[in-house]
């Protein structure tokens, strides 16, 4: 009695492992029926080549898991107990490499999710990619140094769940922070520690929203945010940003579930959202009983005058739920951010929480608390802003230099400044296919992460391109490449002079955006 | 002209900012109207007895606010540009400290859910607290070896995001680790890194779920996939388990959106699912399109026999979803797990986890992988296995010394055992009450992180005891305490002869619970 089984001694399987694979497939596939006999161990061992204790090991194996039986003085039996109907049923469909085999063909999982574009985009060698910090400017010598000053005391905290909420030490630290840096007085029991803004967008949904909630949201708006509300199935109500960010006054008269803005730094387009409009818009917010979302992804990089406090700086109604990250300042592989909540969601945020996914790990926090209380934090931040700064002024320099008066928005804060194209080069996608084929990455609203949701003045017109983690002369560089690819590709170029002026200009002497006609 | 302010010298913000933040509130709240003068900077600085730079610096920082204007030679005025119906809101109403003039009063959030038992428990000094690893048995020095070591590499992982569904190394040291230990053949691909298991079944919900769907789930549950359902506003199904687990024939004949289960050691109770059972669940799970949710927490502890493979490894319609979690055999500090999908969902699931929170820290990923591919970790679970073996046989020992035959079920895996009481103790909760007030944690299912949907036999009948965290000498002292306790509390506890026999025996001659009346 023989069984077809060949074992493979250059797989990474042991023999054994390989031999209970197949006796195993063999069974659930009807080969070997149940009360079928196996072969003794030591014949089966000669038929293949190993050792009988390897059979016997096997035999054993599958003797425990309750496929086969052993009976005294017979031998080795297929199990009488093994349920025919499951046999029949593994044995009459084929195995689910087909799709339509697989459960989706009868049962269509319920999400719809569209990818975002911030992770596993492909890097070309010049690119002005967006939100990234210069790697270089990551503090490696101190936080390895508080890394190792923390494991020392790490006590039960890496066995142990910790509070979902966050390590209490780093909500302090991050509420002593948002105090003078962003005009915001929270109780660290407010702050949900989450792994940046991504996680906080999800949980203020999953709090605020059900299935067909209206979702007041920017135009052009974040894509992160735009694809998560979809998944939620929300009715999305984008609303037009102008040079001063959202249009307070096209905001819907009866409100919505949640509104997402970002005031500090309109993403995509950089606009700053002038007091003015941010107290008309909690006055909205309060009248029509619709929560805020307050998204400050890049608050800590404030160019030219001071930052005007946050939006839940201003709020006295608890309308307001604010989003701050450390994958900006610090770097995104920590993946630590923080929510905001006002007083009465404390207790939900933190179930909500919990029942995400129980917290946070806990070294990082440590780390990172240390490195807020210590001052190092504020330190890192007036460094990088210093380089930030520079490399801003350096770009904007490389594009007036190459392509004349460069018309640019969003340049005051942040990590990117937004490009308006001037008429004689070729539209956004265009340019950006050019200036890929040259290694240069320079980005359209949609694959810069932003979703455009139609309507507005800049479909096409502008591109993105972040400053922040390319240093001075890889940012000529790169403009260089650019402009060339330019000239290379429509033979007669018009010179700089040639652009048209009359734009109103700015502080700087940049050329203004007018609001986009409605 | 005063203006009613009055700073702290010893406050922690700094006297600027404090002088800013009273001015702002006199605007904000109608105090100061717009249009009216603020002192001249001599005189405020004298009023208060500060430099006049302080007072400078406030009025520039309100000024480039917004909030202030400064006209040549008359000097500082209330911006007359701000919007008189926000002041007009802004004071009308008091601030939110009173519930009722919170926006929820007029909003309430849709989010319905209820804070499981994991998190932020209290801990007695001889706590039989489940799930929770030996803080001893971490592997402190070559972890610290590893994290300095990988941190040495670290290059752009620091501060660029990586991949959503986790570190490649990760996810493939992972699915190297799942063919030997649970027979579960998988490619990387589908593989993702979560914050362990809660995420999972987080994740797997929103892929899963929509509001009003069927959930059959087990019960008694784990709490954490109840109330998660329950938030998700599923219609929950729960199917009674008897000793060899899920009660498979009880399943609904229509299926249901999802099934939750726990095959290596259900959670509370502690059964296996034996194999013929597994069979029939797969049959009825593809005969009715429902997806399968494993939940495989703790089986890398298994005393007894060989492990069933995982339902996963013996699917073959990609009906099932399987989570696994580092929590259980390093430590939940960690906030490390895995969800393996089948084929089909590799891209729903990776876009899932995107919109979630962008993928998982990088550095405890890394350590991680290098962990397990160095074989550091099959070699810790050998370790830990011994121990926790060698706790579990304290554990039932001391029980039958102190409490004659202990009845117990679910030690042949895992890091806890449930008791069933014998009739002459108290019942569970007053029994926990008791033990609690001698600093002896021992859990109602309820307290243990388990929900009870009713119905079944064990309410109040059983307490679950964690012995994976406490050295024999805490295992010993406790049950003595707890036999102290009883005692006490009961003039005349019988001896262990009295308690009644006849209960058919296990192998290990413990007896066995007979199958709930249904």
């Amino acid at each position: 009695m023989e069984i077809p089984i060949s074992l493979d001694p250059d797989n990474r399987q042991s023999l054994q492992s390989q031999l209970h694979a197949q006796v195993r497939t063999l069974i659930l596939g009807g080969r070997l029926r149940p009360g079928a006999p196996l072969p003794p161990s030591r014949a089966l061992a000669q038929q293949l080549g190993v050792s009988r204790n390897t059979v016997m090991l096997a035999y054993q194996r599958l003797t425990a898991e309750g496929y086969l039986q052993s009976r005294e003085a017979l031998g080795t039996f297929v199990s009488n107990e093994l349920p025919e109907s499951c046999l029949t049923a593994m044995r009459a469909v084929p195995p689910a490499t087909a799709a339509g085999d697989a459960l989706p063909a009868r049962r269509p999982i319920p999400f719809r999710g569209r990818a975002h574009a911030v992770a596993g985009a492909r890097r070309l060698p010049l690119d002005f990619w967006l939100g990234r910090p210069d790697p270089h400017s990551f503090p490696f010598g101190l936080w390895r140094r508080l890394l190792n000053r923390v494991l020392a005391g790490a006590g039960t905290h890496f066995t142990d769940y910790g509070d979902p909420a966050g390590l209490p030490a780093l909500r302090r630290a991050i509420a002593e922070h948002l105090g003078p840096a962003r005009g915001i007085a929270v109780d660290p029991e407010q702050i949900v520690v989450v792994g940046g803004c991504q996680e906080g967008l999800d949980l203020s949904a999953r709090l605020l929203l059900r299935e067909g909630d209206a979702v007041a949201i920017e135009n052009p708006a974040y894509q992160g945010a735009a694809y998560l509300y979809e998944s939620y199935r929300a009715r999305l109500l984008p609303v037009h940003v102008d040079d001063s960010g959202l249009r307070v006054a096209d905001l819907p008269d009866d409100g919505a579930a949640l509104l997402y803005v970002t005031p500090s730094h309109q993403y995509p387009m950089g606009f700053m959202l002038p007091l003015e409009r941010r107290l008309r818009l909690l006055d909205w917010a309060w009248r029509t009983s619709t929560y805020i979302v307050e998204d400050d992804y890049d608050s800590d990089f404030r160019y030219r005058g001071s930052p005007i406090p946050a939006l839940m700086g201003l709020d006295t109604h608890g309308c307001v739920i604010y989003l701050g990250t450390f994958s900006k300042a610090l770097g995104a592989g920590l993946r630590l951010g923080y929510l905001v909540v006002p007083r009465q969601l404390v207790g939900p945020a933190r179930t909500v929480k919990a029942l995400h996914d129980n917290g946070r790990p806990w070294l990082e926090q440590a780390v990172l608390a240390e490195f807020i209380a210590s001052g190092a934090y504020a330190n890192h931040l007036r460094r990088i802003r210093q380089v930030y700064v520079e490399r801003r002024q350096c770009l904007i320099d490389c594009l007036r230099e190459h392509f004349g008066e460069a018309q640019v928005s969003g340049s005051e804060g942040g990590m990117h400044l937004v490009w308006h194209l001037p008429p004689e080069l070729p539209r956004a996608s265009a340019l950006q296919a050019l200036a890929a084929e040259h290694g240069v990455g320079i980005y359209t609203l949609q694959s810069g992460a932003a979703h455009d949701f139609g309507g507005g003045p800049w479909h096409e017109q502008v591109v993105m391109l972040g400053f922040s983690s390319l240093g001075a002369k890889q940012i000529r560089t790169g403009i260089e490449r650019l402009a060339a690819a330019v000239a290379a590709a429509r033979p007669t170029p018009p010179p700089p002079s040639t652009l048209p002026g009359g734009a109103s200009r700015d502080a700087r002497g940049l050329p203004v955006r007018r609001p986009p006609p409605r």
